[in-house]
């Protein structure tokens, strides 16, 4: 496995390995790896023939209060867990090697980036399609994997590379969830005792939003009623937001009558988490 | 020669010359291609072993009021002479093809945009930042061939490029000039012949600043107080702006110490002409 600090040597490296027919895969992470993040990799490798990840936590989506400075890290674990499930190239560069002096360039998605996540981190996905369109420059993937528990993410990654013409393909993945529901994410990590219980208020709330559509209810208003009761119901925990959006235009929706998705940003105790369920789809929540 | 007019076709094709290992260069215009968009090309011919070049009238990056619905249009006289210099392919796509409904994804170069056009034309360097970086992905350049008549445009694509690391080179080429000296646009053509008269104010202005600074003036202030002087006494001149900015940052120097530009837009009429000169280089004017 090759380690690539360097944006040119990375880049060179791409280069020679698309000319020379190879398909090249993407994992874009923050590192701290878990298993949603080993899940991404594994597709990865099923859809190419040589895996690159990124391990870089990148500091234009993150808000002047938010938890850029504490969030984890562990490079050498990382590097392990990578190996361990075949990734051929970490690209881990320094901040200034990505925002040297005078940088200035922005990529902004504009609508889908509004609502949701967009509301409570107005920077965020200026940040988050920045980093990428970046990375996609550096690693040139043909196909790049991203975890469908960053849903408003994956619809904007997903919108920039249809507008700007990129030439890859995106791939959404299911949430990968520890045995009793939770969404992994590395902010797991931040999570007190009690705090991990309340924290189960976010997948199960899911499951009761299912069962109510299953049942036939399409009223956006009652599902996040019935949601936003249920989270308000355990201790420490205080909501962001809880919304039912079209999942082409993210914009909320009165009836479930497209694709939607029932999105949730929850703070429990310090730590905001987030996850969302796409209504009609299986959800593995026992 | 060929002609693409689908972004997917082009895509494929430029994609398929790389994987053969041919270096692409690449010339984007907006087409009523005259001798300087020629000398473009003829230098991509000299930079890469197949040339390329897009005619396309990018709407994003006219503001409301300015000349998207009159500007020049002569596709059968541009196939004629971009055949005449060698060029290998042209891009030519419909508006709706670059821009389908639902298009949202703009590219912003901050700092260099401020100044001068980017004060007159408030959002003219995010369209040109975003269809060029459109472009960039469908043709898949190794080089790119801007003009320097359009400075402020070049160092915001340089920096677009640096910034976002694409890969691919961007060579500025010197203005082409008609034999008085007016530099070549596609707007001359608007110019009654009076108005041709009082454009020349402009490049004339240019030789009167380089004399001045020849002789040792660094003055900014009264270079510019000059150089306003002399267009303001040709008949049917307004000035838009006169600066002298520092290249790097496009922003006013006091004192000319670091490499600095004189940029003039000036309205002849009803149309809009700009011009530039960076002090200690030559200038071809008679």
């Amino acid at each position: 496995m090759e380690i690539f600090k360097s944006v040119q040597l990375m880049q060179r490296h791409s280069e020679s390995l698309r000319i020379g027919g190879r398909h090249i895969s993407f994992v874009p992470t923050m590192g701290y790896l878990h298993e949603g993040h080993l899940n991404l990799m594994r597709e990865g490798k099923r859809r190419g023939d040589y895996l690159i990840i990124s391990i870089f936590v990148n500091p234009t989506q993150f808000g002047p209060n938010e938890d850029l400075e504490k969030y984890p890290r562990d490079f050498e674990g990382d590097e392990r867990r990578a190996a361990a499930v075949g990734v051929d190239a970490i690209f881990y560069p320094a901040s200034e090697e990505m925002y040297p002096p005078n940088y200035q360039t922005y990529v902004t998605v504009e609508e889908v980036t509004q609502n949701l996540c967009g509301q409570s981190r107005p920077i965020h996905f200026r940040g988050v399609a920045t980093v990428c369109a970046k990375l996609f420059h550096i690693v040139k993937p043909h196909v790049a994997v991203f975890g469908k528990k960053d849903f408003q993410q994956l619809v904007t990654i997903q919108r920039m590379v249809r507008d700007l013409n990129m030439d890859l393909e995106i791939v959404g993945l299911d949430t990968t969830r520890e045995e009793d529901g939770l969404a992994m994410s590395s902010r797991n990590t931040y999570l007190g005792e009690a705090e991990r219980d309340s924290a189960l208020s976010l997948s199960r709330s899911l499951v009761r939003a299912k069962k109510l559509y299953d049942a036939g209810e399409r009223s956006a208003g009652k599902i996040i009623h019935a949601v936003q009761e249920f989270i308000a119901s355990h201790r420490g925990t205080r909501i962001d937001y809880v919304k039912i959006c079209d999942t082409e235009t993210m914009q909320d929706v009165e009836n479930i009558q497209r694709e939607s998705v029932l999105a949730l940003a929850v703070w429990v105790g310090s730590t905001r988490l987030i996850d969302n369920y796409v209504f009609g789809q299986t959800l593995n929540i026992v």
